[in-house]
């Protein structure tokens, strides 16, 4: 129970003007009278405004945000009172469910009244992005508002991508409780608990902790490593020789971390040893090489060489890391191709991977924060050996 | 731990191979020479797939199923291993993340080879769907393909309402469990917990008795009843006097459970009890109008004038009940307008509620299944009488 720390929940109004006012600047960066937004993080990302709601996707949710003043919510009746409560002054409601109508001429009005001087709106239409309501509706906005309805991606990514001090201390706060988490698992698993049962046991703790969620936890064990990191758990038992991998996305106020940890059972091999120490020393690299002005491709680079001398049989994940927030990954990547420059506040997982024989994957993972000089670790490093449960 | 059943998780071949049919029978209805998936719960419908993954936004997944033959897996390569384990035979992949072309030049590709008899797929572009991916990767799709994508989204739940006998068995055990962690949970409760307290002893019971997820859970109190329920919980203190509204979409195998219960801390009032027995009572009219042949706007009535010879101040839920099933909210609504008949293997919630003075609200819900001859509750029925924390 050590992470019950006094971190409140929600953030304060001045909080919120400082990001409207490097939304306006980017906005007007990109040449757009207004942000629509329709998704739980995007809306939270504006407002602070949290829901259990978001759960059905019955109704959908708005807020626009124009290039000039404070953003506005047009939201279904049942969530009017708690909105209400949010720093937005200008709030618009409709009785839902109304699928002939849901929300859709409210929100056309409201387009319409924006200052037109670009004469389009960006909305969450492209990269890494999928707007939270019916894409017909979407088609019947576009053909009856008076502006251009364009990709507003990556305009609201350049600002999620630089965190707040207020966001960053969130982040650090759920690194902490999982840390905490992982180091205190070893003592609670043995050889016959099944997949699933290892993941609770690590999920009822990361509650206990004080973390508000726990929407990913993958945990898949196999022999001297893993086929694959995107499914699990289930209840295949763990077995002497197995290695346990468990990663996750635990959230506090919304925000997430995201890192791995790998267990062996019973034994090991020297060849896991090995793998194992090559991907901590390629973590080193990638923490090493995460500064600003650097490019995420140097991010990968940093760790792939590492890897590669490794000899690595592939690795199908197809990055090394990316960012983090209000969602579990957020741009950028960190592979070829991506090249975003790092900068200050940016928040990122550093994880490399090796599949070192057919179906046998290690991956490890760690969270920094971007500072002036370098990257801060947020997470409590993995130990340099793998841990062996008896 | 008494639900820890041996209902095994994954459906059998011959389950996928029955939805597929009743697929391609609605499709041949609704004149779609195929359907384009994106959402985890529509491919998991067809495909049993499932994924940790479908928490990042960064990859698309994509199943196309044609009018006549199995479906066709677009994945990203991440998932190749295990979507092959799927009972798909045509899975197609990419190396993913590359935000120029996100499976899309793929998928062209498998719409166009798609027989053409209609000219026409249908896509989850309306009622209570969101398409997960980037509506700007639909348009560019919309450019490319040789036919017309059209709202698939009546069919998908004309399909999707009505519940196989697998699917109702999972719901019935998900049921099951919240039932005996919400029965257990006044021992566990006590005047002086916060809300957030509360919420996590009922979440850790719930997952200790074998649920797989637990991503619902509001919990909110207030005196003689709470002003809201759709944000929560946070970390006031309950006191004397305060009701406590827990509702909770808990998880076993994909599918929800959707219902609440109610608990008075210290004493309560002779008011809540006359609204909390009215409500008792309109759930029992809502569960004995819910049967085949009568309308969603018949169980409507059915609670509503019951409710309403009680005095209500109003309802901002805009229903009072809805389908559930792979999404904790499904169509169809028990509203005014929303007129679906009732059908055998429907599941339902029954959900009345009262606003009975300004910002004191008391609202109950049960699931239920539709059989032939009427409604079978699969909740463990509120008591009649609302329980007193001491």
């Amino acid at each position: 129970m050590q992470n019950k720390i006094n971190l409140e929940r929600g953030f304060s109004t001045p909080e919120f003007e400082e990001r409207l006012i490097k939304a306006q600047d980017v906005m007007q960066q990109y040449k757009l009278d207004g942000l629509l937004l329709t998704t739980p993080q995007n809306i939270r990302y504006f407002t602070g405004y949290d829901s259990q709601f978001w759960e059905s996707p019955t109704r959908p949710w708005f807020v626009v945000v124009p290039a000039s003043g404070k953003p506005i919510g047009i939201v279904p009746e049942i969530g009017e009172s708690e909105f209400k409560k949010t720093w937005l002054e200008d709030i618009k409601t409709w009785p839902s469910p109304r699928p002939e109508d849901e929300g859709i001429s409210i929100l056309k009005s409201t387009i319409n009244d924006l200052k037109k001087t670009y004469g389009q709106i960006g909305a969450e239409i492209g990269k890494e992005m999928a707007m939270r309501m019916p894409v017909r509706d979407l088609f019947k906005l576009k053909e009856i508002v008076k502006t251009n309805i364009v990709d507003g991606s990556d305009a609201i990514w350049e600002m999620r991508m630089i965190k707040t001090n207020a966001e960053v201390e969130r982040i650090k706060h759920i690194c902490s409780i999982a840390s905490d988490a992982y180091y205190d698992l070893p003592s609670k698993l043995k050889i016959g608990d099944t997949e699933r049962e290892a993941v609770n046991k690590l999920k009822i703790d990361i509650i206990n902790r004080g973390a508000d969620n726990v929407p990913f936890m993958p945990g898949i064990s196999g022999k001297g490593g893993v086929s694959q990191i995107v499914c699990g758990p289930s209840d295949k038992v763990i077995e002497n020789g197995d290695i346990l991998f468990i990663d996750t996305g635990s959230t506090f106020d919304g925000y997430f971390c995201d890192f791995d940890r790998n267990f062996a059972f019973g034994s090991t091999t020297s060849e896991v040893e090995k793998v194992y120490e090559i991907l901590w020393h390629a973590t080193d690299a990638g923490i090493n090489a995460a500064k600003p002005g650097a490019s995420t491709f140097d991010i990968f680079n940093a760790m792939n060489k590492i890897i590669s001398d490794g000899n690595t049989v592939g690795n199908n994940v197809g990055r090394l890391g990316h960012g983090l927030g209000l969602q579990l990954t957020e741009p950028p990547s960190h592979r070829p191709g991506d090249n975003t420059i790092i900068k200050e506040n940016m928040v990122l997982t550093i994880e490399p991977g090796m599949e070192y024989a057919n179906g046998k994957m290690i991956v490890h993972e760690e969270n920094v924060i971007i500072r002036k000089d370098g990257a801060e670790l947020i997470t409590k490093r993995a130990p340099k050996e793998i841990p062996i449960i008896k």
